[in-house]
């Protein structure tokens, strides 16, 4: 196991050491089908290499178990989000992260925490979904003055489209499965977020908070200008 | 063939002739899959029976045809629409028909005519989808006045969840199948419409316009006669 | 915290303040994704502010919680419903509401209950599904005294249709989740009634108790005078 | 290409000769993907081994090709059926055929001569279906006459539920793909049938007027004596 | 609750006391989604007015709590099925239950009782699926000898067609939620059946061994009563 | 019909006249469901407003019609783009299109051309999907070089994923309908795009060009006039 | 445009010159959706650099522009495949291709004749599907001599399960969109040959004959050069 | 129970004891939905008869169970894989199973140990996916080493098609329900294997290990000359 490869091996997963250089960002781990020892390998590595590593979809009892060995660890369990921070990365420009409901939370989490973490300042626009859509109306004007939005919805997801249709900056959808019935678990708020009639916007999984955050940061670095 | 049965049998329908006396309007005809020979005989014999009679998704040459023989059919190519009207049914109360886009104005119409012709007054709003709200909301305070609102929409179909966030009276969502790719034909509208997060919303089938006006008018009158 | 806004910002939500002067109807609060703190918060809010709320899908859990801080809140196990009435409605009119099977009067039960809630009078018919169809003709003149007729149905749903055809006032149809197999989850029955070959018929989300009965009232009071 | 072997090889099919002897009714032929050639060769070939066939799905284009060469051949338009009659099979035993609506037809004519094809005899109930559910009781009668009952149709499918919660003996549903939107093809009505909550009914693929029409013959002529 | 009416009102059921009039055979319950409560009072109506009952997909619990009150009602953990026997039914005729594997024998022994209950013999042939065709071959002509033949598979449920393509009988096939991944939780089954090439055969829903026994048994008494 | 609104009522559509002012670039018109003659409505209206405008998924037959009267209308056939383009915009940074095959190139050729018409500098780079990864490869660094990358792929549209875990930049993805069989007319390429294991990655609708080359403008203006 | 390169650029396509290095075979062309003028080019191309080339999915159209300029090129209509051979490759080995019926064969063929170009001997039985089955066990020795089976079969598919359990070499399946209602295009046959009971056995895209042939004759050089 | 026979009856099962001789391998056992005392049976009588047995997806429990009756039965937890060899076969050849992500890995195992079962030197390369495609570039060489790959991968699966467009030997493509959201527990994956642009790949059913290890061993021992 040398430091000085493009990947490090281990039995059970090759951990990408090159991914700041290649791509401008430190890896993320999927935590959701790891098991304990598993993660505290991956963590350590990186750890003993000095390289921040996020991990996405963390449940409780891995923190637990991982910060008995990684002290330095964090952990937000609204957002199932560690991280393990070596070098603090300076937060530049503004992403805004807004829902559609209270259930929609957790993957906003998600989203805003993994934005913060790769370098960005986020602001938080909770719970104005189109049912009461005055509550949009007062916070479009804020909303606004980031460089890239984030939509988190569930159930019908007409959220998205709302925003885009009053933007100018890039409106990233995140559909959750967040309803019941003919929600199918995210579907209905995917196709409509994709058959938005308002252009300037785009699309990631549903409930992936991650990519959604990843993506923001990524664009909203490039045009605070520390590309 | 007798005129005092509840129905009246042709070898391939059984025309309903107590429609009116059970449920409060005559029969409607779904033209599509009928041959114009077919048509023609379900058209003369409510004709012969001094019943008014709608028939919906018909198109200009099944119209071309009929008109030779019953010259007092109407038919409105936009809507799809024929109608016999043997006596005149006076149109009371109020229903409000938006649609998102211009492609959905066949479907609207669909819902128009129907309504109007079982007894309603009608107003039309045309291309108020969300990706330009500023246009529904100068239009809402009038939308309001109706007693029973239709919102046809295809793609996200958001605008029915938009307007039922700020009526007082019902919405009948009317999902089409305008769009492409991941509209799937109007599914898409379909699910939006179900999972609304607005309550004060029903659906009905993809481009039905016809079980949309048929259902705001019956609601309609209800309402405007006992005022 | 003020009294006097259109909403309240809690910092997991923003409660509607406005939603009876702007729809007529006080706001309600969906409980499935709500933590007990959370769901406090939010009726105590409404309590402080003299507003009636009504929660849906609660269960008996969240229920205990908030009772021992607000003794007169109360719960409909079979209707999962939570009901907080700080000034009472009076029930006008009347909304039938059918099912079925037995295994769809949960569902029917939030119908009926929020009905009544925001001011209906309700009947009840339970278990006159179309397998034994003579239970169904029994009832049906009763059922078509009703300004609006609620059918609750699972499996192949087709009740719905069935009512339709014999009522004069409109039918909103509810597909349960009841069934197996081919069901999909409620899925057939949604379909069924979407289809349905009757008019004067629309459809509500899968499940989907709540916004029937919020509908159901919406049209019967406008119905019975008191719009 | 002999005579007595247990099938013949053309060098596109291999013509199955032992079928009445193995399954008790002789070969047909589905003939929608089939050039003029090849059915030419294949009825030839059943005609020189003095066996009955009959062609489903066939256009009026193939019959005309084919009574060119084979003059006692004979076609149902309507029906989309080709036959060949070398010995007449007695026709026994009773089938009801049953339709929803209209556009139902051309499916269960398929049903209904491939029954008589086989050797049953068929009696024909068409358009009433549930929007107008007195035609229905005022035949339930005599449909309850019959061995086996059809029961074909499209949008929400729900005849075959209604008929088989009446019924006496099996129900053969078959859904078909009329309709439009949500019916999804015929998927609507395949569901319902699947699902419905009436016992004694089983279904045929979309469409699939022959399967019936052969399930209905093959029961009916077991009850009927002559198996 | 009078003991001569054609239904007696529970009050979450109407239990049907003229099926037997109506349709040959007496009414069964769907236990899946009823109370202990519920259902104890059901099968006492039953009892009390000496009427047979069959309760599907109970479980043990279920059973447990009614043999408390109702000694006489019997038990099969294997097929989830109560019985009630007031009146033995004599069984006549041969019915034929076949299945691919043995995860499927619990739907086959739902069909099994369900059929035997209401009057047939039945010949069970277990684990006799495609992949090892030759155990098919061995029994042929054993299965061949029933009236009907029920045939119950999960994964690609080709036991139906092979089936069907050897026997004289008619098949009901049924497909089962057995299997993984893209069996997507019995819909392979389900359209492996529909679609079968092999004529003579049809289709319940998914796991539904009651309906294949119901509508098999009624079939079989009709043969081999002669009816 | 005034100049000075915020839009302009036809009898069929309202036109956005301060698009450019809320959302920073001037409308769009859906060409495929509208008449030549609401077209032209449109466009002169446009014209007559000084205000560019962008048609798509228009045909040579709509473009025929439209350049009779507006002369300086332009067309492209591969991208079925209409651009009518009265006040040049400068093009600045840099967006990169490209291609899995042959086959996307339509597509890709719609989102080039909105990019470009909104104010973009496009390098297209087509045909280098990933059967044969080398062509790929001697791209990637030229690639790297756009602000924003737009990726184009029908069948099993792994394109996306690939680049994207090579590239700083942020990739918009393009599921396109070209395939057969189980490519479900674009289903499969959505659904691996959005399912992508590299980060940094957002998708459109499926064959929705023109999203994609407005969202790529949209970001890389924000990003090159940041520089 | 220089020959020694590892691939050609054409403006509109980037041909591999190195595919039989890398891959052990020349590359193919998918026809469907390309302008004559694009496959003239692709082809004479290849014809300049000496490289066998496969076409598929070509019509005759295509084919008959071609052959004016390249007149070596063949066509076959059944199997709408193109080939151009510059340097003959030796057939060895053996790969059987079987079909369940008649309508199996345009794709039987695709099959058959890439595995014949690429370097195979093939051998054909069709129209040996599952409602005949003893056609299939009459030649099933046969079969059983090829290094590798091709099974072909819409509707239910069950052919490939039934052949792969009695097989000892691999069985490739090929859905077919052949059949109709719910097989859904293939999509019945799909599921059922993924989900066989049968090991063996492994699947490629709805009517994809091509990478059946491409992948049967891979295996079969490699089996049988090593023989 | 008799030890010559084709197979061996048991109560719930038919064992059979020709696999061997028919198809070149002994049977395997699906552990899912058998009962301990059911399995017991199955690998006492295979013990009995001196024959090799594979079971799969089977848990510790089962184990547990087993081993105390038979105690040289051995388990891989990882892989879900019980072995019973009683004559160990030699192992030739080569197969190479990779994975997309460590997820990927039990699937994977399954696999592998299923190949080394029947008689295959297999070699693994895990978490080579495309998100750091360079790890897949480094083992890409050795990979092509082998007589067959098996390409495991979850999410959007593309690691088989960029595999496939380098390999020269054949690809069998597993996908695995890895993944969530618009995953669709595995049919993402499902779909883009299907679909991949590389030819020869073929695909098995989702999570199915146990099929892909089986026909890569099947191919890989023909090659290597010891069938």
């Amino acid at each position: 196991m040398e430091n000085n490869k493009k990947y490090i091996e281990l039995d059970f997963a090759k951990l990408d050491m090159e991914r700041t250089k290649r791509r401008g960002y430190s890896e993320a781990v999927f935590c959701e089908c790891k098991t304990n020892e598993q993660l505290l390998k991956i963590f350590q590595t990186f750890k003993d290499n000095k390289t921040n590593v996020l991990g996405t979809r963390a449940n409780i009892e891995q923190y637990n178990y991982l910060k008995e060995k990684l002290p330095d660890i964090k952990y937000s369990e609204k957002g199932r989000i560690l991280t393990l921070t070596l070098q603090e990365t300076e937060k530049i420009g503004e992403v805004a992260v807004c829902t559609g409901g209270t259930g929609d939370i957790p993957v906003a989490e998600e989203a805003a925490l993994t934005a913060e973490f790769f370098g960005s300042n986020v602001k938080r626009y909770y719970d104005i979904g189109v049912s009461g859509i005055h509550r949009l109306f007062d916070k479009i004007d804020d909303i606004n003055k980031a460089n890239v939005i984030i939509a988190v919805a569930g159930m019908e997801g007409a959220l998205a489209s709302i925003i885009a249709g009053m933007a100018t900056s890039h409106v990233i959808a995140v559909p959750t499965s967040i309803g019941y019935g003919a929600s199918f678990k995210g579907l209905s708020a995917l196709l409509t977020m994709l058959n938005s009639c308002a252009e300037g916007i785009s699309v990631v999984n549903i409930d992936n908070g991650f990519n959604a955050g990843y993506s923001a940061n990524q664009i909203n670095r490039q045009i605070a200008g520390k590309k």
